[in-house]
C-alpha cells in the first residue's frame, strides 16, 4: 500500500490537517474524522493541550490512533519557536514537531533567517523536525543538509485560498529533496490539493481551507479524495499535453 | 445521496468514461470498473456492439449495470451522425444518444451549425440528446432551448490533455442552463476533472486522459476520486481568496 | 515597414480603438489620437454620425485621416445589422464595416447563427465585412471561406477586461487563416494587447480598456506601446522557455 | 517626465539589459541602442572592462552614456562576490553595483543567507547595493532595512523565460518597499515585462529574453515598449475586471 515515512513513522493518509478556526472542538473532530488524516498539528501556544482544567482536545481527538503534530503558530522569532516546543516536550513528549517561525502579519511568511537558527537549535535539543518553509529551493535544501524530516513549503499565504502561486518552485524542491515535501498553507480548494499531488508532492497540510467552508465536514471530506486523486494521477503517469486534437476513436477505418 | 439526472435517469456517479484506445475489452472494463463510472460512451461506428461473431464490448461491460451510450464519434456531418444513430438504435435500442459532429480534424471541435441541424432531426426522431458542443454559451442555449438534455461543452481539443481552457464559459454555460451540464474532452489529469466540478459541472466526460496515462487503471481511480472531491468542494462552498495571509491561530492571545 | 492589408487598404497602425464610453468628442478625439490608431470602430446606431445638428465625431475626428469602420454594436438580429449597415452605408458611404450581432446581454457574446446568415447578406450586398465571432475556430472558418475580410475573435465579454481567455483557440484560428485576425472585445489592459499580438493576430480592437482607465489618455498611449511591444515580440521570435536556469553568463571560464 | 531615481541617480528608462549572450560587441551594442535601456548590466567577472589589450565594452557602449551596473554573476559565495566588486571598483571606479550570490546551477538562485552576508559587507565597503534576491518579501525587507537601494526579486530562474511565476510575492515586495523595485530574471517576451510594470515595478531587468531572440535588435525593441506600456498602463489605472459583458455602447436608447 501507497505509504510516506517521517522520522520513522509510516502514514498512509497523505492529509495532515490543522486544529484552528472550528466552531469547537465537536467540530474540529468531526472534520479531521471526515478528512481521514493521520496526523494533526496544533497550535501549542494556543489550543489547550495540557490544563486538564479546560476542554482539551485529546478529549475529542484520541492522541493513539492520531498523531499530534506540536507547531509553534504566532512565534516571530527562533528563541520563541524553540522555547515553545520544549515546552510542548515537557508537557506531551511530542519529539516529532512542525516548526515555523512568521516574519510578519500581513503575508506570515516564514523568517527564513530565524527558521534556520530555530531549526539547528531544535535538532540539536533531538527533536524531529519538520519545517514550515519558504518556496526558495535553496533555502529547502539547506534545511535538509541541516537535518530537518520534511520540509513545508509554502503554495500561497496562510489562510489565502490563493492556491500554488509558484509551481515552478515546489517542483525544483521535490526534486532535489530526499525527505518528504509537503506542501503547507495556501490551499484554497480541492483542485488546489490534488494539484500539489500531481506535481509529486508527499502530502499537504491545511487547515483555513476545511475550517472555513462553508461546510468544513465535506470540504474535509472533498480534500481527502482530493489527496487521493492527485497522488493516484502522479503516480499513474498523466498523458501528455498536446498542441492539436487526437481522435479517442480512430478516424480511419470507420465502418 | 447526491445524483444527478438526465433523461429521466438517475445517476450517483459524475464521471462518464469512454471506451476507446485501450489495449484491449479486458483493460477497457477494468478501468471502467475503477472509475466507478455508470455510463460509458461508445463510438458506434468503431466499437463493435452488434456483430455477436466478433468479440462485443457487451461480454466485458454489462449493459444492465453500465449505461450505454452510443456517440457519433468520427461524424463529420449532421446527416451522417443522424443515420449513425438510428443504426445504432436499431441494433441495440438506445435511445439516449450523445451526439457530436465534427468541424475538421486538427482540433475534433464540433461543427455548430451542423451540430444544431442534427440535434433536431435527432430530438424531431424521439432520441434523448445529450450534445457535444463548444463552449459558447449562445450555442449552448440553443440546443438546451431546443430539447437537448444534456449539455457537453468542451474543456480543450479531444484528446489533448490540455485541462479547461476558458473557465468563463464553463461557468457561464452552468449558470444559464436548467438541464446537466457535463464537460466532456481536453481533460488531462486529476485536478482538471476537480476544477471543472468545481465550476458547478453535474459531470465529467473523458477517454483519454485514463487510457492513455501509463497507468490507466489507477488512473481511472484518481478520476473517481477527483470527481468526488470536485463535487464534494462545490457542495462544501470553498473558502474565500484573499490578498493577505490570515493565521489558522489568532496571533492575538497566544500563551 | 510592418503593415497589414484589409480589403485592399493597407495600415501600419495595428490598434483598433472604439469610440463607446468616452465623456465626451474631446476626450475621444484625444484618445485615439493618443493611441495612434488608424481605424475607430464606430457604433452607428449611437454615434452621431449623419445629423449635422448635433455634435458629430467627423468634426473631432477626421475622417479624411482615421478610417471610420461602422459597426453593429447593439443589433441582437442579423436583419437588424444588415439594415443597420445599409443606413449607414447610404448616409457615409462606408463599404468597409464591422459586423456584430449579439446573442445575449449578459454576455455580449455573438450569435453565431445569426452572425452567419448576415454576413451572408452583407457579402451579397457587396459590404467587404470584418466580423466578431466567438473563438471556436470551426466558425471562423466558415467566415472566411465565405469571404470575410477579416475574422475578429473575442478574447473575452466585452468590457470585462478579462484578457485572453483561450489563447488555444486565438493560435488555432491563426494557423488556419488567410485574412487578417484581430482579437476584438475583452482586453483589460497593455499586457493583455501584448499577447494578443504575441500569438500571431494582425491586430487588437478595444474601446472599453482605454476609455475606462482612469485616465483614458495614458492608456491609449499604452496600449499603443503593448501592440507595437507585442507585434515586434512576435516578429522577433521569442527565446525558448526552459524548465532550468540557464546563466547569462557561462559559469566556465570565469577570471 | 517619468523616472526613477537609485543612489541619487536618476532614469528615465525602466529598462536594464545585460551584455551577455550576445555574438560580439557589435551585436551587444545594437541591442543596448535599441532597448533604450540607459543602465547595463555587467558580468564584471566574465566580460572584459579593464584590459586594454583585449577588445573592451567600454569601446562600443560608451560609459559617458550608458551607466555600467557591474555584477557578480558566477560568485557562489557572499566573499567571492564582495571580492569581485572590490576589484571592479578599483578597476573602474563604479561604486553601484549588483549583488548577486547564486545559491546552485540548476536554478540560478540566490543564496539569500549569503546574500544577506555580502550586501552587509558590501554596504559596510560603501558601496551602492542593489541586490538580486529571490522573491520572499521577508528577505526582501531584511535587504532593504540593511540599506540596499534596489531590489530586484527573480520573476523565474535565469535564462529560463517562464515569466513571472509569482504575482502575489511582487505584489507584495512592491507594497513594503520604499526603495526602487526592479524584476530581474525570468522574463521571456514583451508581454512578461508589461505584467511586471503593470504590477507596479520601478523596471525590469532583463539578458536572455533579448539576446536568444532570434532577432535580438527587434527584441530590444519590443522590450522598450512593453516596459513603456506596462508603466503607462499602471499609471492610466487599469479598468476593473468584471464577470459579465458590459456593453461599449449603451443598449438602451439606440437609434
Amino acid at each position: 500500500e501507497d505509504s510516506f515515512q517521517v522520522a520513522g513513522r509510516r502514514f498512509t493518509s497523505r492529509l495532515i490537517v490543522g486544529t484552528g478556526k472550528y466552531k469547537d472542538f465537536d467540530e474540529t473532530a468531526a472534520a479531521i474524522e471526515a478528512s481521514g488524516a493521520e496526523i494533526v498539528t496544533v497550535a501549542v501556544r494556543r489550543v489547550n493541550v495540557s490544563d486538564p482544567n479546560q476542554p482539551m482536545l485529546m478529549d475529542y481527538v484520541d492522541p493513539k490512533k492520531i498523531t499530534y503534530l506540536p507547531n509553534t503558530a504566532g512565534c516571530f522569532t527562533g528563541q520563541d519557536a524553540v522555547r515553545t516546543l520544549r515546552l510542548a516536550r515537557e508537557a506531551g513528549g511530542w519529539n516529532l514537531v512542525k516548526l515555523e517561525v512568521l516574519g510578519d502579519q500581513k503575508t506570515l511568511y516564514p523568517d527564513m533567517a530565524e527558521t534556520l537558527t530555530a531549526a539547528e537549535m531544535l535538532l540539536k535539543d533531538g527533536f524531529d523536525v519538520m519545517v514550515y518553509c519558504s518556496d526558495d529551493p535553496i533555502m529547502a535544501k539547506k534545511l535538509e543538509d541541516m537535518g530537518c524530516c520534511a520540509i513545508m513549503p509554502l503554495a500561497a499565504p496562510i489562510g489565502s485560498g490563493l492556491g500554488i502561486q509558484n509551481p515552478v518552485n515546489i517542483r525544483l524542491i521535490i526534486e532535489q529533496s530526499k525527505v518528504p515535501v509537503l506542501v503547507d498553507a495556501g490551499v484554497g480548494t480541492a483542485s488546489d490539493a490534488a494539484i500539489a499531488m500531481e506535481l509529486g508532492c508527499d502530502g499537504v497540510l491545511m487547515n483555513t481551507a476545511i475550517a472555513e467552508a462553508k461546510d468544513p465536514i465535506r470540504m474535509a471530506r472533498a480534500m481527502k479524495y482530493a489527496v487521493q486523486a492527485g497522488r493516484d494521477a502522479y503516480l499513474a503517469g498523466r498523458m501528455p499535453r498536446k498542441k492539436y486534437a487526437d481522435p479517442s476513436s480512430p478516424l480511419a477505418g470507420l465502418i
